[in-house]
């Protein structure tokens, strides 16, 4: 078992909530605000709290513009997001492996 | 994508430090503290603090004992710690396969 290879999990990424919105900005070029929160089920202010730790760690970024007069929030991945994602997916891919072969 | 998924992940096993120490006592019938502590280059505070957190959720037992007149404490996972992360992997594999899917 390589001991490493858990730590080495970007805990930006880890985080239950933050791996769900993550897999689903993965899917898509961008989704509004109010699209995420209720695909996700999270309230507004749990939603906006992880939303910004992304923001802040560069994964995710926020647009802002008004679609029939009314505001739109959307977010998408940034370029080094989706690359933390798909790493993180990667290394995952292989723990589970790994563990799932020890655990026979 | 499944939001509901991700909720489900064990809460007590997804923390990157007792994933480690869970995946270590899937391998094994039992290991020393220190030589999990060895192995996962983790601190004693550090271990005894995640293995006191597996106790309590009932995943994890601890047998304290002599050999050579030193004392020896020695954790397993227990029927409950070994389903609850056989159930963990099956989830997170599901997981890793259906983002994996979306991120192509």
């Amino acid at each position: 078992m390589n001991a490493d290879s858990f730590q080495r999990l970007d805990k930006v990424v880890h985080e239950k909530s933050r791996m769900a919105i993550m897999s689903m900005l993965a899917a898509s070029t961008e989704l509004s605000f109010t699209g995420l929160r209720n695909s996700l089920g999270m309230t507004d202010g749990n939603l906006t709290t992880h939303i910004r730790t992304l923001q802040k760690a560069g994964y995710v970024s926020v647009s802002k513009s008004f679609r029939e007069n009314r505001p739109l929030t959307t977010c998408s991945l940034t370029t080094s997001g989706r690359k933390a994602f798909s790493e993180y997916l990667s290394l995952l891919e292989g723990i589970v492996k790994q563990a799932k072969q020890c655990n026979k």
